[in-house]
């Protein structure tokens, strides 16, 4: 498409100025949590910044859709939809770790075209959209040259948060790399879009895990796909491959064992 | 012993805000970075914060002895001897991520009686020493009550960062927890010594590493020992057990296959 309009950028700001906010002031400190049926935590927070990104919408952008991880579509077949995680790494907040994030992405029929990862706490915010490339706090940001798989870092989450057979199949990926680091959540995918990593493999995502960083990582200069390298899609598995230096997604596919 | 002097005190804080200015000046920009014979990095920030320390020691106590990661040990049979490490999770420090510390302790004979765990960008410092209990920048802190072992938060290294029986050992134990955090390094010690997680689990450490989360976490109330239930000392084969709560600590080791 043509370059996402700038109300459109202000848009997200102002979703994710809002939802630091709301996250911030919570942040180690007292908040009802409750556990979901696949054994996720949900807190009170993750639920005020969707309502709040919900709000906005209908006052700012009537016309778009809305998906997020704790309520229902609205107008999911909008021409423009918003694609929100509240907080992504629900238990690294709980927990006290200041590398969840608010994830939020626009899509223009099945692409998603501006994707922002913000961390509240470190006052860190990613954003990538087509026509503008890729900033860090305002500063343009590219990914790194790293064309040997040997020479990459490679992050993932952490071996207990999929199905076993995800994990086993992404090994070799691991295996090929320099370093594996894990638990790095959202943030991870921040860094990569600036280049302090080069390659993040993950599976079991839902759309409004991979919509944000797929959108940020693909203007900030990387290449993001599934694991047969088809584009990300509301359709997609939940299998996520990115990598900053586009030289390294050949080799990674070539590696994933399933 | 006796309280730890308050001198002693002083002196772990100043080299903590000698490191701190240190690691914050280079983190995120240009550094040299050397490749050492275990495959880990160590950059020009670890010798530089490692001298510093030094340099304080001989200032202003000159009978006290040095053990680094990165230098050879200095007067290493003195009654007290600080033990450093510069840049706990070098890794994390190279890849841009917040969460690699200082970690400085004192040891008195063979008994860790001061930790100190400093986070320079997030400006989180966790401190604990006999006779003084434990604090989170000032504020008094403490480990949480958690007796049933179903309901921990259990963390640890990623797998790829110790020999396999070591991981294979552990996994009973990650098991039998509510979660398993990954990827946190030094720094969920701190969040252990204040009430965030539970249990920390981990192997392959030298005595730089588990120094100072040992007098950290025993001085904010909980149980810190090696997987035989014996008190870390210099000769510990390495690993760890560090529970918040000592109700935890029989649970664990019963369950540690190895």
């Amino acid at each position: 498409m043509s370059p996402v309009p700038d109300a459109f950028l202000a848009l997200a700001h102002q979703m994710a100025d809002a939802s630091g906010e709301i996250a911030r002031a919570k942040f180690r400190r007292d908040f009802d949590t409750e556990t979901k049926a696949d054994k996720s935590p949900v807190t009170e927070i993750d639920k005020a910044v969707e309502q709040m990104v919900r709000d906005l919408v209908d006052q700012h952008a009537p016309d778009h859709g809305v998906i997020g991880e704790e309520y229902e579509p609205t107008r999911p077949d909008a021409e423009f939809v918003w694609i929100v995680d509240p907080i992504d790494g629900t238990k690294s907040f709980v927990c006290g770790i200041p590398l969840f994030g608010t994830l939020i992405a626009l899509r223009h029929g099945d692409d998603y075209v501006l994707g922002l990862v913000d961390q509240p706490v470190m006052r860190e915010r990613w954003i990538g959209a087509d026509g503008h490339g890729a900033t860090m706090n305002g500063q343009a940001i590219r990914t790194r040259a790293c064309p040997r798989l040997a020479d990459a870092v490679v992050t993932t989450s952490g071996p207990d948060d999929y199905a076993y057979y995800a994990y086993d199949a992404m090994r070799p990926v691991h295996k090929a790399g320099k370093w594996v680091m894990y638990g790095g959540e959202c943030y991870d995918y921040g860094l990569l879009a600036m280049g302090f990593h080069d390659v993040m493999i993950d599976a079991d995502l839902h759309q409004h895990d991979f919509a944000a960083p797929t959108a940020l990582i693909r203007n900030a200069g990387g290449v993001v796909s599934d694991w047969q390298g088809r584009p990300m899609r509301p359709s997609s598995d939940g299998r996520i491959l990115a990598v900053g230096d586009p030289a390294l997604h050949d080799q990674c596919l070539a590696l994933i064992d399933g």
